[in-house]
């Protein structure tokens, strides 16, 4: 038995409600099977698509003259995170009932800390929210001071900085929902993003990488293993060349190797195998990298790649 | 010391994010003066304006062509109470903070029960989301099996039922974390409307009064007070003429005979002496309706009105 922190990715939670509906459905199923074994779980997830489409209906509305106010990001996050984390909870409750396990699932909405003085701060990269025109994009630099940047020939975009996790605001209220055998869900997106400000904090226009969330999470609430969970079901060097080679395991020094040597995509596996690192380092603790569809088999060390000292 | 549900109304919460982060400071200082006294504290909110302004910006988005995702009603809940316990626990956290009371506040993602048979669901009554022309309104009744009324002359609405809530979702989790000492936001909008499908709990379009909800939380956690929050200090009878009579104390007997009277407008003040009805019915503890102003001084029994046996 062990307590795991779960990371999810956004991207596999559809782009419509409905295609999300169908996703939990499937996440649930793994995430239970986890805890029939006698596993604690806290599920953290990714926002990606979801905080983007929140987003791109408020700039819609607002442009449309409808009345409805500018949302800004944090706050979008904070929907997705209701979003999401209702459809995931509704799941695994379903799930946990079919099997006849007394349990709680429910979502916690998570405010991460981060530092005013990151250095993302003066150099924001994450593109976020609808493609605008060259005009568009000079004007609202101009009118909202957004950054904005030419993104891969579809447009103009929106970027905001994505600074590192130091701290989850609710992580006592987590850690002992967890501890009390409770299935929480909590960091969705990466947590809402606030700084410390006049004695409280204050939401602050950006996205924390999830992957680095839920280690921060994992550190803090003393998870025996960090499950992150991806499209592929091990690590690969040399992805997609004749020489690609899926890693069972991967010590930290080869781990760091391989990230020098950009075997990883940036926003992407890279992130993972750094948020896995992080967490070996900082705890001795156990991190995988796997599918949804390994996730037991990888616990049970026959699948998936096993980051380790 | 007591434990306090408290039901605070959406129309307090202002219609842009900045007027809610200002209304939330005023709540929290309230909310936290009653911690600080030694009460537990669950608080539910409405979420009308804001449900509404998500709906909207959804709707806006998606006929824009955006390529947006029409946004179920439950599913615009969720957002909203995502958006507004965001606010709410981040203003109670940094009260906290100021007078050095080192307790938790988050909040929980929360789904109440309904049933299929309510007969709400034959008569929808409550009008959501945008305002559209008798052509408009047509065609959504015919294309999506809305109901739509006439509203007040300001044009077409859809309606969706407003049923009963049986039971909390998540009462177990929500029980523990204020039995354990921490502020728990949840109930938001009287929660996400569900009911009973294929083994578990499935969304549905309708709204929960918020007082309802509340009160069954109440009852479910155990509460010894139900405290509702609105805009007056004190329930009145005759109100607005010149046999105006503000109430200190109501028992059940004349309550129901001022509700039968009609001295309670529908929507208004009579779903709110109605809740206080039933926890004190149910549960033959305290309820009081007051003024967020005068929380702290009907509590100790020298303002608002109480409604007891």
């Amino acid at each position: 038995m062990a307590k795991i922190v779960v990371a999810l990715g956004g991207n596999a939670l559809g782009s419509t409600p409905q295609e999300q509906k169908d996703a939990v459905a499937f996440t649930a199923e793994s995430i239970v099977s986890l805890v029939e074994e006698g596993h604690e779980i806290i599920l953290g997830h990714g926002n990606g698509p979801q905080v983007g489409m929140i987003n791109l209906a408020f700039e819609s509305s607002a442009s449309n003259g409808e009345g409805t106010p500018e949302m800004p990001f944090p706050e979008c996050g904070a929907m997705s995170q209701g979003y999401i984390g209702y459809h995931l909870q509704n799941a695994i409750q379903k799930k946990l009932a079919a099997r006849g396990i007394e349990k709680s699932a429910a979502t916690v909405i998570t405010q991460v800390l981060v530092s005013e003085e990151d250095e993302a701060f003066q150099k924001p990269t994450k593109p976020v929210g609808s493609f605008y025109s060259k005009k568009e994009a000079d004007k609202l630099e101009q009118e909202k001071g957004y950054n904005m940047i030419e993104d891969a020939g579809r447009g103009y975009r929106r970027v905001v900085p994505s600074p590192i996790p130091l701290d989850i605001v609710e992580k006592k209220l987590i850690k002992k929902l967890v501890d009390d055998g409770d299935i929480v869900i909590a960091c969705g997106g990466g947590g809402i993003p606030v700084i410390r400000k006049n004695g409280g904090f204050e939401g602050v226009p950006a996205v924390i990488d999830k992957d680095f969330a839920c280690e921060t999470l994992a550190e803090l609430v003393e998870a025996d293993v960090f499950l992150i969970l991806t499209a592929v079901d091990k690590v690969a060097i040399n992805f997609g060349t004749d020489e690609e080679e899926w890693l069972s395991e991967l010590d930290l020094e080869t781990a760091k190797k391989y990230c020098q040597e950009g075997h990883f995509a940036a926003g992407s596996m890279l992130p993972k195998v750094r948020a896995a690192m992080n967490f070996v380092e900082e705890t001795g603790g156990r991190a995988l990298i796997t599918s949804l569809e390994k996730a037991a088999q990888a616990l049970a060390g026959k699948d998936g790649t096993v980051i380790k000292k």
